[in-house]
């Protein structure tokens, strides 16, 4: 899989995908992420990028003509399966969506910044457009960081045992039982006895009725 | 604002804090954000901080004793208003809990990583569960990042133009409407006339309308 990000902070993106799975995932060669800094494709003198919005009103709005330049540049590379722009208005992100485009082979990412892109950037060039939920962020930067974690994670081979990903909350539309580690006394707070019977179909039945629980308690949303 | 970030990867987090709105808070001294290396609270030669499920199963479990180390120093230096754990199980971020917490003093985030932390972590020293949507991360790390920034720039003084976070998306239950910039006219294709028509009232209604038609299209469950 290649991901290309545009964006007008690459320096901002740094240092999650030089960490832990991701940073794993690019050195196995299991993915291609590149940065493209919007400012390369800037205009005029001032490598400007954005400008006020039409109408008046508070906040910059980046322009289509950059967008334009770096989208059709990396066009004529290879074909893409989809251009995604990072927007809180956008479909809200779930582990379905995530799932599908974890198959796609070349994806370009824009990450929105300040008020958002020029809206003709919306109708001329994005394929979808991808909320990671009901918040406003400064910039599009760290939601295609998390949108990139959660797609790159599920590629084959990134995580070390592949029934990891699996069992997560979500994948199954439960959440996930609660879970205990060592020591299994702590000041007096113990750990729930069956976990420690070695009994495992006992082990998998407790397990089942705690996710189940646990999502009739917090995200009966998730049962319809 | 002081906002104590507990995680086993700090050098994840380096860079989203280090650019951008959350920089410029953090030198203005609007907030304060401190990372603590799980780590340094470890047990044992080993540097020990999770370890197996008990019951079996693939992925690792942060173990009770180094976390309970780490909020316990940090506890006898100052109050602290929450203690919240990222966990994909937790109530899912909105923008009202943005803004309710960006009203807070002190407040601890402890990053879930691998299958999460031990359930008595949750049980003895968290006041509350946030997600940041319905998919799965490598780890709390990235969530952590989303969640400070959508509240770092709620805080007074954060966004050059105040009036710029007031008219988001979310903060009135409408999504924004639609933005455009120079050029009027790129290869024909051309911004909304009203926009340039200097009738601010008509622009103003238009703007209404369209924030009104696109969260009608897009999200009508934010109407209800």
């Amino acid at each position: 899989m290649r991901i290309d990000i545009i964006t007008v902070l690459p320096e901002l993106l740094k240092s999650p995908f030089e960490a832990s799975i991701l940073k794993r995932a690019i050195e196995k060669k299991l993915v291609e992420v590149h940065f493209h800094n919007l400012r390369k494709y800037s205009i005029g003198n001032y490598k400007q990028v954005d400008d006020y919005q039409f109408g008046g009103g508070a906040g910059m709005v980046l322009m289509i003509e950059p967008i334009d330049k770096c989208i059709s540049e990396l066009k004529k590379e290879r074909e893409y399966d989809e251009i995604i722009y990072m927007t809180p208005d956008g479909n809200t992100l779930n582990q379905g969506i995530s799932n599908e485009i974890s198959l796609k082979k070349n994806i370009i990412i824009l990450c929105g910044h300040y008020k958002g892109v020029d809206q003709r950037v919306r109708d001329l060039f994005i394929t979808r457009e991808i909320s990671i939920g009901d918040y406003v962020l400064s910039g599009g930067e760290l939601a295609a960081a998390v949108f990139c974690d959660s797609i790159i994670r599920l590629l084959p081979g990134v995580l070390n045992d592949e029934t990891s990903a699996l069992t997560d909350t979500f994948q199954d539309n439960l959440l996930a039982p609660p879970v205990y580690t060592r020591p299994s006394d702590y000041k007096g707070h113990k750990v729930p006895e069956v976990l420690l019977s070695g009994d495992f179909p006992k082990i998998e039945k407790w397990r089942e009725e705690q996710a189940m629980e646990r999502t009739r308690q917090r995200r009966p949303d998730l049962l319809k």
